[in-house]
């Protein structure tokens, strides 16, 4: 009789405390996490866009210049990370290294306006204090996310846009560029042919972002993207938008995303993630994967985020068919672009 | 025996199920709720502005006005719901004529920025749908809310900004007019003072908003603002950010923001009150309440929400001196501007 008395307890238990179930993980999609069990003292991931990556589509040349550009923005943020220096700085010193690389759709290489313009965005986050700087649709910032940081540092304000963010990098002594170091001429072919096809396209070469678990145990986020092809209206996109592009909360994660960016604004993809680890207990890998996987793709929203949780652990789901990414921990570190391939 | 088992699977249960606690509820500040316990057919809510109105700070003329302005906002959001109108048509009809008084910072008598300027943000959303649109920085559109509801149905993008909104707008013909038709004096003295004291002030004449279900349970929620007084380089508050100004999703609540905007995009604001209800099954008063009364009085935020929830409970938090606000429901109505008071 007490037996069955336990086992209806036990029962109800589990049927009353169920109403955080963890969604499934959609196997056929990589999200690899550092292997090893013990806690990293550190942790940073990188992203250079989700997007239509495939064997096919990409020559040697480009799969291995990327591979490098990923490990030299990998290296930067770990030399920073190995001397207890913070997730914040190694956020800096992995994005500007993408920005500059002409791969990626993030400052030097961005693609371009309807109006044949580059339009750049780029946000930051710090997950201790959640105070985070953006600016928006900036022409002649040459490291837009050094501008994004001193808006968070150096102004009162959050998000800046156009000439307004430009003036105040200007006041900020942050490097200022003419708007033709920007421009790449296979950018130019993409949305010539966008045009042709009358319609705004998610680059295949996307966004580039950063997070980081430093030593501290702090963690911060950060984006940069010169956004869609043949985007219109000084539209802007979710990567300057704190809690769709980039969130970081020292309680939960930090995220960067890489995508469509409306679909990223409507679903609060970056906050969302961070959401349903805090109130549904879900793991860095659950919560990710329920929104890239489920929540987008229901929705018909293409793309993938990197996240770091506050134990060092790395997920990077996407639901496209690849996404340049990287990671690195004092444990372990790879790189990849395709879906069948791990990083390693 | 039997009787010792249950109390201690009882006890279990509690504590293990306590992991979603409802938040407490700060009992000196109102948030009314339609108190008639039957579920309306229709509810709407609005707001003009938390900020520091007291009795000492409002004229007698002036509180009337607002009364005044606010009822009419109902009255124009009632029309439409009462005929089965969409819950966004009539957040576009009540938020349109807040923009139009001077009495609201939000279309004419919008706040100037340190250049002397009125620069306006506005976002809407779509609960059915979750579809959503947002204008930030425009000089020359006469009600903001239109444009961002036009974002929404007629471009591919979420957030338009500047010059390339205003160009959007136009090919949209939505009326345009010359700025000089939003400056209102009283506005450019909160400037000059605000400048005097050289800092970005917070506007006690804040932002207006709606939110509604309509009689078909689908929600919406718009946000218009002229943002923050002395506010520089093109800075774009919370009011067209999805997710921390504006909010809408079927399955939980519409939520439209007043405050100071850089903390409501730091803590997602509009999100997190959904996701609260979503993923820990608070209500929506439960909800709004953790939000602007203890997570963003601790972080130093000042604000409210309205919100209303799918089953049109309304809830209207706010952790400033007053707030300009009203709700109407198929059941009861109500407008009020301080704390002391409920809405009659």
């Amino acid at each position: 009789m007490k037996n069955l008395i336990w086992i209806l307890c036990s029962m109800f238990l589990i049927t009353s405390c169920n109403s955080n179930p963890a969604p499934k993980t959609t196997k056929d999609v990589k999200t690899t996490t550092d292997q090893k069990k013990e806690r990293p003292s550190y942790a940073v991931a990188i992203h250079g866009g989700a997007g239509y990556q495939t064997r096919e589509s990409i020559s040697k040349e480009q799969d291995m210049e990327v591979r490098s550009a990923l490990n030299k923005a990998l290296d930067a943020a770990e030399e920073i990370l190995k001397k207890n220096g913070t997730a914040g700085d190694a956020v800096v010193a992995a994005i500007q290294i993408l920005e500059n690389d002409p791969n990626f759709n993030a400052g030097k290489g961005a693609v371009f306006t309807h109006n044949e313009q580059n339009e750049l965005d780029a946000s930051f986050m710090d997950g201790a204090t959640m105070n985070a700087g953006a600016v928006g649709g900036v022409t002649n910032i040459k490291n837009p996310i050094k501008a994004a940081r001193a808006v968070m540092n150096h102004s009162p304000h959050v998000l800046l846009v156009g000439k307004g963010a430009e003036d105040f990098a200007s006041l900020q002594n942050i490097e200022q560029v003419d708007p033709s170091y920007f421009k790449v001429e296979e950018r130019l072919e993409s949305l010539r042919r966008a045009k042709a096809q009358e319609k705004a396209k998610v680059s295949k070469h996307g966004t580039v972002g950063c997070v980081v678990m430093d030593q501290s145990g702090n963690l911060a986020a950060g984006t940069s993207t010169g956004g869609m092809t043949n985007k219109r209206w000084n539209r802007i996109g979710d990567s300057p938008i704190i809690g769709a592009g980039t969130y970081a909360n020292n309680n939960t994660c930090a995220v960067s995303s890489t995508g469509h960016g409306e679909y990223f604004i409507r679903y609060a993809v970056a906050h969302d993630i961070s959401a349903l680890m805090d109130y549904k207990n879900l793991s860095l890998e659950e919560a990710s994967n329920l929104v890239i996987n489920e929540k987008l793709v229901e929705a018909g929203g293409a793309g993938g985020v990197i996240c770091v949780d506050k134990d060092g652990n790395v997920s990077t789901p996407y639901n496209t068919s690849g996404m340049y990414r990287g990671f690195a921990t004092s444990n372990a570190r790879g790189v990849a672009i395709y879906k069948d391939e791990e990083m390693k």
